[in-house]
């Protein structure tokens, strides 16, 4: 009888983030974080109950929760407009406004780590006084006094666990993505927990189990992450177990069933898994996400999980039994089902030197296929492009866009060696996987050769820059949201404590100068030829305002189309729902402007 | 252990309005009118689950909303900015973006009154055609069709209730705010339901109950509204029930159990009620909330209420048995218990001729107060304030300012004679009435003569404006919120379907233009001597901005201490939070700067 338009692209846009969750002893309280009301803030559900309400105003993003045990107060942690200089703010247990509690100057970091059981003690790390390497503290709340515990040294050093008596201290050093060592601190020396800490690997996620094991995962010595033990007695390391061509991640410790839970990354998408460290036995569980954001078990053994998958955004689930699952929030995509929304196909293909590479194929349904295809390049580098709903992929879809999103080599969830093969490259393996895909789509007939979009954020931005310069004659026209220009400036302007990862990750400007000039974007200044949209937030802390700032300037001085985007209160990503709207809608106006 | 900070103005503002709800035949989803995200857009709750979604987005008022019986579609109206000019909207049932439906040029209104069972026929009201008085149209949805039911005449005539077989249909004419006429409309011919529509009265809520009773609310011959029946068959007027001294409002059946549900309003708060009409048996029902918004009864004999109190901002409730609520929302303030906040106290005084007035007295909790009072006259005038949460009067009572609000004669839920003494008599009476309330706080050592602020909205900014042109010795400064500033310019700027009812409410500005002179605030601009903050709405259908304007300029050009606001995107109200929040602390901030 009465007839509806097709959904909006403002629509898709409706949805909001939820990035972080917390729950309370008894589980009668969740806390999360959200822009449900426009802007990063805290709200709460009084379980069972599941409306929410706000909790605490800030509007900023807050990068952790943490009840008192005792439930007199809450802790969290927030930036300012997206600097990511967190710093430790507490809240009256009923919610309220923010009150300062370990913070300093504006440039500085307050990272929470850990809350002692009587809540009187807060250990944290700092970039005060150790820019490049953090300090590791523990504030009693008590007596309002500071006592260092840890001086971070040859890579940023975080405190990653504390024992049950506050005794023993597990400390992470990250070298690179694919180099981090794990240390426990008992008195005044420092133990590698794999026996070698010279070799490259990575160890985390370090639980106590019991007084003397500490679990975590490794891929020392394998491709793939693993649950190991060090025995604090023995001083032993010995693998616990392991699952084929799955990355584990995670662990989290049942203490009342003696289970550990824990996730994998299987290529694009995570699996929930329960061992029982009693039998051993190892047990999938069915979960109605595809990729998990934060993993909780509360002492009475129950599970909620951050969870999204490619066609539902981020929800709150809890389940009792691990197979139960139900979703405590209502996020959804307004006036839109799941049916309407593309899943993705997950394709492979071959790229130049017969490598294999997963990749996400967004087929936009045939009643509204445009004919045209956008090329996604994902961030990170050291990351992968998965199974999660992006509002902007599924309003392009519904616009008619195809998406294709490879995972090229140095992508994670494919073993250690692949993601190993972006370091020090660049601009040239993965380029090159990106041109094979855009072969095969061409190959394959899914994308005409005049039909291709080039949009990518991050290292993904880099990635559009440097395919716009060295291969224009595929793209239709590029969107590049806050990609480094140039690598000689780029590791130059990252954060003090990434500065040690630099030179594994990218390489030394000076040693590999040539191949810096080879690899920036800004060296093919003439051949980037097409329209171009540039993005950026002005307190990006990771991809600096400048890196945009000069290849907008360059490209304009030789005439080229180029549109230039600056959101004021912005970091690296947008967290503020008009700014999304508004970067999103400009960015859809420009591909449809620059279709035909 | 950690010491938190007194709360803060902006947490009390941080609650949300909820104007409006429908329940969906099966009670299995809710729909909700609420600026939960910043503006008013239209959520909802798939029950028994309550976390709401997001089920419209127009960032604009919605004056109704109603489901189709058949779950097709969902209905609404907006308006914009707060102009008032309400057009009819669809939505997908489940929720997306609205689509006009029974829309015109811009400056024309629309009013929903009824959908048939079958979901095909909207039954509305409109200006289009008719801008003082009204027609009533049907539109049927299956050929687009619109047919002409009624022409209004001699008074906006509103289409009221619509009978099951669509046959029988009646009309309220509104004269006055005292007099309201119904009358039932059976082929051509219109009756009234009372028996002498001459005879000032007000009657409304006709409810058909079975074929041929129509129950309805009307004062006729008595001082309180009573429940009354007209026979269609009998044509006869039959008084049903009543209560002493309570005004019976808003009458809803309940044909499962043959039950009448209502409310009264005895004096600053609401009484919730049933009425056994086999039986005759009254009960009184007991409630968690003082006033009631709007009373939903469903086919299962279910009830929900939107109701709120002084301390607890607008919540939806449900019940089963008419005792037994529960809170289905969470709205409260942030960080801020009930028990924090300031209950009224309900006082009497005398006036100038002896006759008592009721008003709400709101003690500043010792630990807050600062000594100084702030006087509200409500708007209206024919309203009255009550136990209801006003986020600005919980944040000046924290900052610690006592608040008196009287309910000067003019005010309902004192009976009808009391109602009417506002009538051609604005700046008399009710003013008398506000400077005895005066005394009192000084005589009754509440307030000190140099510690009184004088604050007030749409009538009562007038109020506010009159008071501080004929009494300025009393205040220390003065906020005016949209009120009119001129009676003869005020007159002649109300809607077009106003202006039937300004002759008997204000007055005739050729007949009294002597009154109009005395009871206008502009006459007295040499004795404005006070600090002075006005604050408008740009879209204000009710008071035009005119109003503001003009005393405004007059004031800065006899160099009158004036601060201005006008809010462009609002109208006689305001309905954005961030508006909202900013008035407030204005508010506040000019309160505090002339303390002293």
């Amino acid at each position: 009888m009465l007839n509806f338009s097709k959904p909006t692209v403002e629509q898709f846009l409706r949805t909001y983030v939820i990035s972080d969750f917390a729950v309370s002893k008894d589980e009668d309280r969740i806390v999360f974080n959200t822009n449900l009301n426009g802007k990063m803030n805290l709200w709460a559900m009084d379980l069972p109950d599941t409306f929410p309400y706000l909790f605490a105003q800030k509007d900023q993003s807050a990068n952790f929760i943490k009840f008192d045990p005792e439930g007199r107060y809450v802790l969290t942690g927030y930036d300012n407009d997206g600097d990511e200089n967190y710093q430790i703010y507490a809240l009256p247990s009923e919610g309220g406004m923010p009150e300062a509690l370990i913070t300093g100057e504006p440039n500085e970091k307050y990272y929470f780590t850990h809350l002692s059981d009587d809540g009187k003690r807060v250990y944290y790390v700092t970039s005060e006084g150790n820019p490049n390497f953090l300090n590791a503290k523990v504030r009693n709340l008590e007596d309002n006094s500071d006592t260092l515990l840890n001086e971070g040294e040859s890579g940023p050093t975080y405190l990653s666990a504390v024992s049950e008596k506050e005794d023993v201290f597990v400390y992470m050093r990250l070298l690179a993505n694919t180099y981090i060592q794990l240390f426990v601190k008992d008195g005044d020396s420092m133990t590698s927990l794999t026996p070698d800490a010279e070799k490259v690997h990575v160890a985390s996620g370090p639980v106590f189990v019991g007084e003397k094991d500490i679990y975590f995962t490794t891929n020392f010595d394998q491709e793939y992450s693993y649950v190991a033990k060090y025995n604090l007695d023995s001083k032993e390391f010995e693998t616990v177990f392991q699952i084929d061509n799955e990355s584990i991640e995670g662990i989290k410790y049942d203490k009342e069933n003696n289970y550990l839970y824990m996730t994998t990354e299987k290529g694009v998408e995570d699996v929930l898994y329960r061992y029982n460290l009693e039998t051993q036995a190892l047990e999938t569980l069915s979960t109605p996400f595809d990729v998990v954001g934060k993993l909780v078990v509360t002492k009475a053994g129950n599970l909620y999980v951050l969870g999204r998958s490619a066609t539902v955004p981020f929800n709150i689930y809890k389940s009792t039994t691990g197979n139960d699952w139900v979703s405590i929030t209502n996020n959804r995509v307004l006036g839109v089902s799941q049916e309407e929304m593309v899943e993705p196909e997950v394709v492979t293909y071959k790229s130049f030197d017969d490598m294999e590479i997963e990749a996400l194929l967004f087929r936009a349904n045939p009643e509204n296929d445009n004919g045209y295809t956008i090329f996604w390049p994902h961030g990170g580098p050291q990351a992968s492009e998965r199974k999660m709903f992006r509002a902007m992929f599924q309003s392009a879809l519904n616009r008619g866009y195809t998406i294709f999103a490879p995972n090229f080599r140095g992508s994670t969830g494919y073993g250690s060696s692949f993601v190993k093969l972006v370091e020090q490259d660049w601009g040239h393996g993965p380029r090159l996987d990106c041109v094979a895909g855009i072969e095969w789509l061409f190959e394959n007939n899914i994308t005409k050769r005049d039909k291709l979009f080039l949009v990518g954020g991050s290292y993904g931005g880099y990635m559009a820059l440097l395919l716009h310069g060295r291969h224009p004659e595929y793209f239709k026209a590029v969107v590049d949201i806050f990609g480094p220009s140039d690598l000689f400036t780029f590791v130059n302007s990252v954060p003090p404590h990434w500065k040690p990862m630099m030179e594994r990750w990218v390489g030394d400007p000076e040693r590999d100068k040539e191949r810096f000039i080879k690899d920036s974007p800004i060296t093919y200044l003439d051949t980037m030829v097409k329209p171009m949209l540039v993005i950026q937030g002005a307190k990006d802390p990771r991809v600096v305002k400048e890196e945009s700032d000069q290849i907008v300037e360059k490209l304009k001085d030789l005439g080229r189309d180029v549109e230039y985007l600056v959101l004021e209160d912005e970091g690296h990503g947008f967290s503020k729902k008009e700014n999304e709207i508004k970067v999103y809608n400009m960015m859809l106006e420009f591909l449809e402007k620059h279709q035909g």
